[in-house]
């Protein structure tokens, strides 16, 4: 049931308005992210105006985490490094009340990373940015109401992207009709995604609304760069260069966004 | 002695065929590969139309192989982690008979990789993608005579790339003259043509066909590309462009390829 | 005060010289360098002509240093494998009497990795690339005097990259005025840079003249590349094509370089 609150007219221009607040806070993101994705993940963090970290050694995340403005959490290629230094990150995310996103890559294939990323999810994450294969594999579904209750019982965030993207927090549910399917073709676009949503979080308090403006942003520049690429190739290039010119005008016009009932 | 059988002929309709049947089946490939490479092989794998996955942690590639239709296992930055995963990703692949590719990187600068590489072609390899010097370190030369002896004893298919390719099993070889010299300015290019190997496989039960075609695959899209590029950096996505657009008549009408009496 | 010397003449002329004696020798340069800048310094090397490897094994790097021409250590996404490496590295550099540049990345939020840093510093480094935030965490401050003083102490040449870039060895100071803002929306652009160092420093006995001449290559290849971009992604790809590209007439027509009375 389709319920307009006002709110889907607000996003674009609230996207809009937090791509100028992160160009002009420039925080600190630090990434605990797979090996594949660190370079282009960077990438898409400094396109946006934030300043990215990278260290996955338990000896140095703690440095880099207290001096940081938000944490995402990724669970590609985890490894015994990666595994040591979670829970220092964490430990200093908590202590300092920062916002952390969760990229449960791949649990529906390891259930060893389902199992951690529940203890995560149990541990208090702002938000979650994860494809249908792993909500199901966390929710027992992908529909809407799958979403929208696991976001409820979690307290959390939770953005499933997709063909159409979805954004609940147990009360609100927004979906986002922009992207490509060029997107899907990319290594590392989603675990990208959940580092804007970090990125986003850092200067914003509402979650959901600093998450779906993420999701959103990454959907335009998806299907702008789409537009102009002659393949994955060129895209992912063009992906960045689009991110960092993202303007008001452009998110208004491009925005498909409605506000559900969930 | 050249002595064209009638492959020569089907192999770019052949690769063209298997070009469209990894689109259409998506097999899943695990690479366990070096760290400079993944982002790049991960992009030409889904390009191609496989399904990438990239760990190298002995805890949990395991469970990426036992749901793979493939492996990679590419010796470039090798360490006590990959070390740890190579038995447990070997020991998965040899119980489910999964086609597995070896790409012994810098073999020839390192003594400790070859006498690896050595331990895992008697362990049964279906392929070998590698250059000229990494082969001569395995097989003690490089020209037709050694190929065609090194894949016959070792019953494997050896790929030999470089300003033209080699393809041997043992009883046939195949040149392959596509290609350009910018594919030697751009890292992890052999790295990802030893996936594409693994992606065909995964698709092919004829080994020795199956990684000509990756291989020509390979050439003719590095040569449309090259084409197309202002240096290496433009090369490089436009690699894998061309790769996602390959289609039969471009294959046929492109592909330098003859069937050699070994 | 500008106190021109002749040599300021000569650097374009001398760079134009060693990107040539480069591409005829294809020195060897092995890094030690973060997981984020592995590939896009792989590229970068390739593209000036040189031969990167990149394993950060304690096991292997002392094969891969052993038959290097010069080495770079990075301290980005330090851990205990590089930790265990540099000491392995840097005894084979010093047996060979290799050129070795320490590129210290974040000393200024990592305690342990400025402690580092100083150590090797210590232990005898041909060069640092840094910039002014890393800079005045090892020297107490970054301006021309502090930079001078250091170099001088250290016995090093330190190559101090922003905005303008100052090269000094305590003797000499040059200032390159290229360069472009995107090169600092752009991860590894500062790593690949200190592998250029490296491989100047591999053809060329001058410490001073060939850091120099290393990071003129990289500020005219930016500020060229970045005319043609469209944004960061094109940028980067645009940037490994015209280092390959680089000759000596534009060299000789865009470099803005001063020496300085340090």
């Amino acid at each position: 049931m389709r319920a307009p609150t006002g709110d889907s007219d607000d996003l674009p221009l609230f996207a809009a308005e937090l791509h100028a607040r992160l160009r002009a806070r420039a925080p600190r993101v630090h990434c605990l992210t797979n090996s594949v994705a660190q370079a282009f993940t960077a990438n898409a963090l400094l396109a946006l105006g934030a300043v990215p970290s990278m260290t996955t050694s338990p000896d140095e995340i703690g440095d880099f985490v207290d001096s940081a403005q938000a944490l995402v959490l990724n669970l590609g290629t985890f490894n015994a490094e990666r595994r040591a230094a979670i829970g220092v990150a964490l430990a200093s995310a908590k202590s300092r009340r920062l916002p952390t996103v969760l990229d449960p890559v791949f649990v529906d294939r390891v259930p060893q990373r389902a199992a951690l990323a529940r203890t995560l999810v149990a541990a208090g994450m702002e938000a979650l940015r994860l494809n249908a294969a792993e909500l199901s594999t966390l929710a027992g579904a992908a529909d809407d109401a799958a979403l929208a209750a696991f976001a409820r019982a979690q307290r959390t965030v939770v953005a499933l992207t997709g063909a159409t993207d979805r954004i609940a927090d147990g009360e609100r549910l927004v979906r986002v009709s922009n992207g490509h399917a060029l997107m899907a073709q990319v290594t590392a676009m989603g675990c990208a995604a959940s580092a804007m949503v970090a990125a986003c979080l850092a200067v914003e308090a509402d979650a959901w609304r600093a998450t779906a403006a993420a999701v959103l942003m990454f959907g335009v520049a998806g299907e702008i760069a789409a537009a102009r690429a002659q393949g994955p190739g060129s895209f992912a290039a063009g992906f960045i260069d689009t991110l960092a010119a993202l303007d008001r005008d452009t998110l208004a016009a491009r925005a498909k966004v409605t506000i559900e009932d969930p």
